[in-house]
């Protein structure tokens, strides 16, 4: 009998092993090798999944965004659409440790993709994606009379979108000055400027 | 009588150097030789100044913030204090070759420094500086009656560097979906919705 190997559970406990390091050590001494010896395995098994480490930071940067879309889906089901906008912009800032390595990781690997355009093609299609679903949350918003009616969708999307990757550079940078209180005053703020 | 060196001018030509590298080849690929072959000098002259790569790139890092700072004090006075907080907002994101340049430096710099002490106190040094002119911007123009009395200065500085952060992010890695005329708009209009 041949031996099975579930591929899909072997990636989720690689990236396990990545948010772990990470969130010990930092992106940028993150090699292959610590990432096996993370996991318990041999840099040879690493090596079929990975062949750099721009890939292994491509892969840790799409499962972070995994991980918040699972969480913005586990919101409990609310028929405000302003109070979903809300809590899915908190899912994405760093109000604890798991949201601060997962911005850490983000920011590390978007610092690397500006000059690769191999990972730039991955932030792009994320952050296409991304604006996409904010623009749908904030059209309902709107369209439930929630929001202002001189807004745009497509740009309030882009702007949502900014202020929640500023915001949490800012957060991780300097953690005592934007705490957690502060930055979810911070986004509440902002959306409390959009209601109609 | 000894060679004179004036470092204050050799330090402006290697910034050049940098500010050409990372236009032409981006960030990543960044070395000191490249710097010192780029300038016409040799590795050893450079090392003079740099001891690394990290200290070459906080010294590109500071070197924007001061080309940025240039700009904003160069902008023509205005009596309109509001005018002076677009006008001054416009000089930080990516609206032509040269801001986008900076803006690549500004986030490779940022990426690497989130994993560095030393580099991220350059960063949170600047911020809370840049945070604190802008705080001084929005009190002027908030006591002039022109934003609206409910804003408070300090969170709404954090805003709008939040704002100008990620929407030069989007604009650098979706250039033809966030272009310059999109861009200008984007941040053009949020200060719209500031107003008193």
């Amino acid at each position: 009998v041949p031996k099975l190997v579930d591929h899909d559970l072997r990636r989720a406990e690689i990236a396990q092993a990545v948010f772990r390091l990470v969130e010990a050590r930092g992106l940028e001494a993150l090699t292959i090798r610590d990432v096996a010896v993370e996991a318990g395995w041999s840099t040879g098994v690493l090596a079929h999944y990975f062949q750099d480490k721009d890939e292994l930071l491509a892969f840790a940067f799409v499962r972070v965004a995994e991980r918040i879309r699972q969480r913005v889906d586990a919101i409990p089901p609310t028929d405000d659409p302003f109070e979903r906008l809300r809590a899915g912009l908190l899912e994405l800032v760093p109000l604890d440790d798991g949201r601060r390595s997962e911005c850490q990781i983000w920011f590390g690997f978007l610092g690397r993709a500006l000059a690769r355009p191999g990972l730039a093609a991955v932030q792009s299609a994320l952050y296409a994606e991304w604006r996409e679903r904010l623009e749908l949350a904030i059209t309902e918003a709107k369209e439930a009379g929630l929001l202002r009616a001189d807004l745009r969708p497509a740009d309030e999307a882009a702007e949502l979108a900014a202020l929640v990757d500023g915001l949490s550079l800012q957060a991780l940078f300097a953690p005592d000055e934007i705490d957690p209180d502060r930055l979810r005053r911070l986004v509440e703020a902002r959306l409390e400027q959009l209601r109609g």
